[in-house]
């Protein structure tokens, strides 16, 4: 971008001076995710409002501005990361939660909202906004909506995308749309809530939305079961899932992750272990309470050694160990990357079994753990990226991850998107005729490509397709 | 079409003469769906696989012809009529299911498969496909994924939408794409899976479908409600909703649906009814008679007259009432107009009321019925085609219907989709950029405007948009 101080200037008329940034330490804050991807944006604005997000894009739009909409940061793709230069888009500042509907069972927040906030808010109206995005405390609904964010309870309640009833959204020109709406059913033309939702940024700017609400299951019971074999643990999913009882999460840690963590905050799990499974029943009191023995039951069938908490302080240290998992990664290595394919559920064992041969093959440091029981896991990588040799191992054994789950019938991403660490897989993911369905939608919203350029579709992926 | 003859001979070229169809009989029976929109195709054609549907749409792409795909023809909105003349192109003779799987929980079908086998063969395992669009034994996956159909388990699971992982879809110029997968979380690109559903035809042809399949709930309650006064039981819907039990349905039925019923199906309904709820509970059989039992307290409270059906044949019978009311309707005069609009739930009893109204101000004979629990109303016209001057307050009265939704914040549409008869009043319920935003959707992957003309965008709507 070459005339940054009379953009700057034309930006300062729309949100205010106090809320256009173009020093140097302020572009550094913005110029990274929770990924090693990192690009300078030219200029970082705060919006306060739809109307000016509306005058913002308008402008970027004449100008031919790349733009790059942005929560909290927290992604794991390299998706809101300002490759273009240009405008860093932070929503940050629109964080208010407009309404919880009680007797409508929905809430109506700005993007910037803090996910843990929404939670708070609907659970103190006795009602439950289920996706729980590991960085829940930081993330924002704008970013989980923007890359189809998900989250442990998943298996039960699905993802950010299962909750989404509407949206408000700029357009690329500045035009200021709504879609879905209020209502629990919407039939009404295209799905365009859907095609917003997981676009990354690449379609239009999302200024405000609506999500579903449930009732708040008032109880919640925690097990946690430990196998000295992972294909044992593999069929024990299994049984849970074909059991008739689908738990509100079912996740595993693998041998490595267990080493890990007792290594770096100890928490008596056994060494010898083969794999843990953390789950949790919810409900009504007596359902969550049934479930969980029948789950006790069950998994002691399978060779097992399970432990049911009694209380939420027992369960609180079950947990423990699995939120010390990531903790424990990013103390080995600088690096870490954080992966997200996704299998069909009877594929795990096969997909584990895979990422431990690729471990050995290239002699990383590959942690297993994630979403058991909807087939989306997530392989670690703790790594140093200065260390040019290793990263070259780590790029290899990403890409034979990658298609180990393509090859498994499973996919790139479950949850975090395609940003840009996927984007150049993304063309084996979906075939050419998939691809350029999706690139002729982005040009059809976007035809000048000023929206979060760089992300999902790559140059490179487009040249293989030439037609 | 100028050239059927030309056309008819390609066609039998890829499926063979004993597919094509060209008298004016054959013709005639595609030539509606289950409203009184009818038009004539020049040429019928049943394609068995996704080769011959590739094949016949390179073909009518190169020609220009308008294609219109069609399930059973059991749509309400008059999507599958081929308005445009040119081909109807038949899905029923890919008609198999190809698989079911136990583990990973899903079904793999050909779009043409009758949505009640699919109930049938997964059960057979144990699972449980959801979605029960009133025509279940008729219609076809592939015309509910196109129209986004719902029913009344809705409430508890979700509609047609929510179960769709993954599709095949032949685009307009013959390209085979694929979308979604067989993994229960994708986040890999665009949605593409949630736009075509509910696109009505007009996107693409679906050659196959994958759903998602859930546990088969062991046990299901029935009960049936009696209000004598309406707003008592719009308040009993919310009291229920905000329990904490979310039933698998809870449908309405109002005093005239009452009647009717009553005259031409007696089911022993007190006729001094203002309305009637029936709701069904189910979960493992602990679970759905606990929560029948609750509903039964609260509703009695709310100055219901409650029966629990005590085993499937009284449960049957209170379904009998419900079950009655479309051909009852379809007996006091030969039209039948069924509506679809849809509201924030809490607006449920007042659009009963403005309902009320404008049936007395157009003297028209309207039902209400529907589904209570999701905010999504069939009001239910009964009216003679050759009457002008009836049909002129009908519509009327429909354009007021739509109107009253939009004003309470709902939707044209919660489960039948736009097709023709919607067309007209998409743009006040989009506004001109969503409409627009389609539109363009649409041109981007149908530059001819050959798949299913002269649905959901008309050219009213469009005149009236002209930027």
């Amino acid at each position: 971008m070459t005339q940054v101080p009379k953009i700057a200037k034309e930006l300062a008329k729309i949100v205010g001076r106090d809320r256009v940034f173009t020093n140097l330490e302020d572009r550094l804050c913005y110029a990274y995710d929770a990924t090693f991807v990192e690009h300078l944006p030219d200029v970082v604005v705060k919006p306060a409002s739809t109307e000016e997000v509306a005058r913002i894009l308008e402008l970027a739009h004449r100008e031919g501005i790349p733009i790059h909409p942005r929560g909290a940061g927290t992604g794991l793709s390299g998706g809101s990361v300002p490759l273009g230069g240009g405008i860093a888009l932070v929503m940050t500042e629109m964080r208010e939660i407009r309404k919880i509907h009680r007797e409508d069972m929905l809430a109506v927040v700005a993007p910037g909202v803090v996910t843990a906030h929404l939670h708070r808010a609907a659970e103190a109206c006795g009602l439950f906004y289920p996706p729980d995005p590991s960085s829940s405390e930081f993330c924002t609904i704008g970013g989980n909506v923007a890359t189809g964010a998900g989250g442990p309870r998943g298996l039960k309640y699905g993802v950010t995308r299962d909750y989404v009833l509407g949206l408000e959204v700029v357009l690329a020109d500045g035009s200021v749309i709504r879609t879905g709406g209020r209502t629990i059913k919407n039939a009404t033309g295209y799905d365009l809530t859907r095609l917003f939702t997981g676009s990354e940024g690449t379609l239009g700017v999302i200024t405000e939305i609506i999500v579903r609400l449930l009732p708040l299951p008032s109880t919640v019971r925690t097990l946690l079961a430990v196998f000295k074999d992972l294909a044992q643990a593999g069929e024990a999913v299994t049984a849970i899932l074909t059991s008739g009882i689908v738990p509100r999460t079912l996740e595993i840690m693998d041998q490595i992750s267990i080493a890990l963590v007792e290594k770096f905050s100890p928490c008596g799990l056994p060494l010898d272990a083969a794999a843990v499974l953390l789950i949790e029943t919810d409900g009504q009191k007596e359902q969550a309470e049934r479930e969980a023995e029948e789950i006790h039951t069950l998994l002691t069938r399978q060779g097992a050694e399970v432990t049911l908490a009694k209380n939420p302080e027992e369960a609180d240290k079950l947990w423990k160990a699995r939120r010390a998992v990531s903790p424990a990664i990013a103390k080995i290595k600088p690096t870490k990357i954080s992966e997200d394919v996704t299998v069909p559920r009877s594929q795990i064992p096969t997909m584990i079994r895979r990422l431990g041969e690729i471990r050995q093959k290239y002699n990383i440091d590959l942690v297993i753990f994630g979403h058991a029981g909807d087939g989306n896991l997530h392989p670690n990588i703790a790594c140093d990226r200065r260390d040019q040799g290793e990263m070259r191992r780590v790029e290899q054994a990403i890409a034979e991850i990658l298609n180990a789950a393509l090859e498994l019938g499973g996919t790139l991403s479950g949850e975090h998107g395609i940003g840009v660490l996927k984007a150049p897989f993304l063309l084996s993911d979906l075939g050419s005729g998939g691809w350029i369905a999706m690139k002729k939608i982005k040009q059809s919203l976007d035809p000048k490509g000023i929206l979060n350029p760089g992300k999902i579709f790559i140059e490179r992926s487009q040249e293989l397709v030439k037609t």
